[in-house]
């Protein structure tokens, strides 16, 4: 039995493969949940865990477990992963690393012929980018039952197809329920997303929170009429006051930037949204985040201010239909402090950091504990085809993955 | 032979039989352009029309023209139309209204034996509203030339369908070429869409020209990225530029409105438009009028200045992909001039009023001499299914159209 170690060839190599499935923009992947592509994907990975000797199976809302045998199987598994679902422009490392990662380490581990006492687990949560189907890390989300199973089940794309109808429709309709089995704790590799690391020369990110972020989707409402006649003070155009809402967030993103906030203006959707004539609903997505709590505690307030300031602009009505918050301190110290400890141990420059985007790592920390190991991605830039790391910027991230996954099965 | 007299009843029961075909929300149409409920009613207006001894033909982009001979048919028709396509939320009244007037004034000279010297046609003009195919009065514009024959076969609605792809489906790909004939004049009636006739008791609104308007397609550009942790000053947001247009557009229609001005927000479609990603493309369609052509002038030049504000407040590129105006002082004077004396002969409560919509007349004026007659409609309201006219509303401005196309086609 010698030392495991990280293969960054071969774990390059299956990145490599996996590149090949679902192209979208020139280096970029457009792998959208549930599509023909991620079955492709699922497929492969599914075939190479069963290479690699791991028993899959899956829930019933797609998540994919694979599961390395330990010397104590009545044990809680030591549980790895992230997701292979893509934004529609979107990369080939986001979430993808770290599920081909947890596949490495498991790799690592039978090169070296390395029972470890606790099982392993390796997961891949479906529709982890909401890219398709909105909420997303849906099927981590519903995992720890923060959402329903037939809920989950329920939600749409824009063509009207629902969560289970395409799990069904291409094979990963699982019979296994969606309920959580007890895990010893959860570890994702990530790449940060941001550009804090490279900008820093930081090898490995320790991430120890999140970022304080709140979501919300409204609805508008007002009335259709013609575009020409209609008098300005009778209109009631959902479409006015969705875009008066989405400026005001873009200004409150703005009066926070200095102190690393940001305001987002994600998504419009009115309708009939046609030439001479006035819509009479709307939809928007929007969301604001900040590292500090009390921060994006005014930010939020300012965006619910926003939405009945917008309304009663446009002389419509407007309804919260949703809203989400996560980030914070959520992390296992426990589990952070290990992240580091092996960090340092290795030598890389290391730093701690907050996670600005969500993760299904955020959900999982609602079940077990949870820690995040993030990898540097040139100039931070992600969710379009110019996403881009190296073997070099991954490897660092992927020794720590394997030595604190290590640490917690054998123990 | 007798005085041709316009006959109520059988006006309302046509207009009611229409109502029935491409029905909406409750009391309104959904009768988009090209689509199986206007080739029902197409079919359905062609069997009046030869039930009423008309000669139809269809010409190239599928305008319908049905003629009555006159007794010397060398000299050009009297032309009457409208269209009877609707918007999403549409009336029954809008368009339609002026279509079968035509084929009543026709029938109340059947029915009083009465040959006119001049040959009369009804025409309806495809795609109208523009609510499916972009740009709205299609028909009538390739028919004086204004559009390209090909090109507007090429236009397409949301999902992809072209108007010629669709004029083949229902039957409407005529063999006439669509370039037009002489006609000896124009007359469009058509209820007003606006609340002026209505708020007055003006029965007969003698249309002098159009409210100045210029619309604008703009596209903007921008970058995909992480809705998190992707810095404010680095975003490139095409959702951002297009909302900050709309509003910007709102605000100039409010600042002009006490001269009786409009801005409108009418369109706005981005990608990806999805949680979790900015978009780097969109596209807005939005427009000014205003009645005094300088005034209108001033609104299209801040529209212009609001492009630039709106791409460089969120670092875009904008680009203005087409701009239509229309309105203006373009009716006959004669013409406008007859309208005015028939409805005083009559002994109808009378007005100039401008038009604040589009219409097919304003580009028939650039081929003939063109004039309208607005009918008061309730409350203004229109492009909604409660829009209302009664027998009472319209029966005026039928007397009047028979009795313009009466003086014409017999001189």
């Amino acid at each position: 039995m010698s030392k495991p170690v990280i293969d960054v060839e071969r774990f390059w190599k299956t990145i490599e493969r996996s590149a090949e499935i679902g192209g979208g923009r020139p280096g970029g992947l457009s792998r959208l949940a549930l599509s023909d592509s991620d079955r492709q994907v699922r497929d492969e990975f599914i075939e190479w865990c069963r290479a690699a000797g791991l028993n899959t199976r899956i829930d019933g809302v797609g998540n994919i477990f694979a599961r390395r045998a330990g010397s104590d199987n009545s044990l809680p598994p030591v549980v790895l992963g992230s997701h292979l679902d893509t934004q529609v422009n979107g990369g080939r490392f986001d979430g993808i690393a770290g599920v081909l990662g947890a596949l490495e380490v498991c790799r690592a581990l039978d090169t070296a012929n390395h029972r470890t006492r606790r099982p392993l687990e390796i997961v891949n949560w479906t529709n982890e980018e909401g890219g398709r189907f909105s909420p997303p890390m849906v099927g981590s989300g519903c995992f720890v039952g923060t959402y329903g199973l037939q809920w989950t089940r329920d939600r749409r794309d824009d063509d009207g197809k629902s969560i289970g109808e395409e799990l069904a429709r291409i094979g990963y309709l699982g019979d296994q329920p969606a309920s959580p089995h007890a895990f010893d704790c959860y570890f994702e590799f990530h790449i940060e997303q941001g550009p804090v690391l490279d900008r820093d020369g930081t090898q490995v990110g320790v991430v120890t929170g999140g970022y304080s972020s709140t979501g919300t989707l409204v609805e508008f409402r007002g009335e259709t009429a013609h575009t020409g006649p209609w008098p300005m003070e009778r209109r009631r155009n959902a479409l006015v006051a969705a875009a008066r809402l989405l400026v005001a967030v873009d200004d409150i993103g703005w009066d926070f930037a200095g102190s690393g906030g940001k305001g987002t203006a994600a998504r419009l959707v009115a309708w009939p949204n046609k030439p001479g004539i006035l819509s009479d609903w709307a939809q928007t997505v929007c969301d604001v985040r900040h590292p500090d709590p009390a921060s994006a505690a005014v930010m939020a307030e300012r965006v619910r201010r926003a939405i009945g300031e917008a309304a009663a602009r446009a002389n419509c009505t407007a309804e919260v239909l949703d809203t989400w918050t996560w980030g914070g301190r959520i992390f296992a110290d426990e589990l952070v402090d290990l992240v580091r400890a092996a960090s340092l141990r290795r030598g890389y420059r290391t730093q701690d950091i907050l996670s600005q985007a969500g993760h299904d790592a955020y959900m999982v920390a609602h079940h077990s504990p949870t820690a995040m190991i993030f990898a540097p991605c040139r100039n931070g830039i992600t969710h379009n085809n110019l996403e881009l790391c190296t073997r070099e910027d991954l490897a660092p991230g992927l020794d720590v993955l394997l030595d604190v996954a290590l640490t917690r099965a054998d123990r």
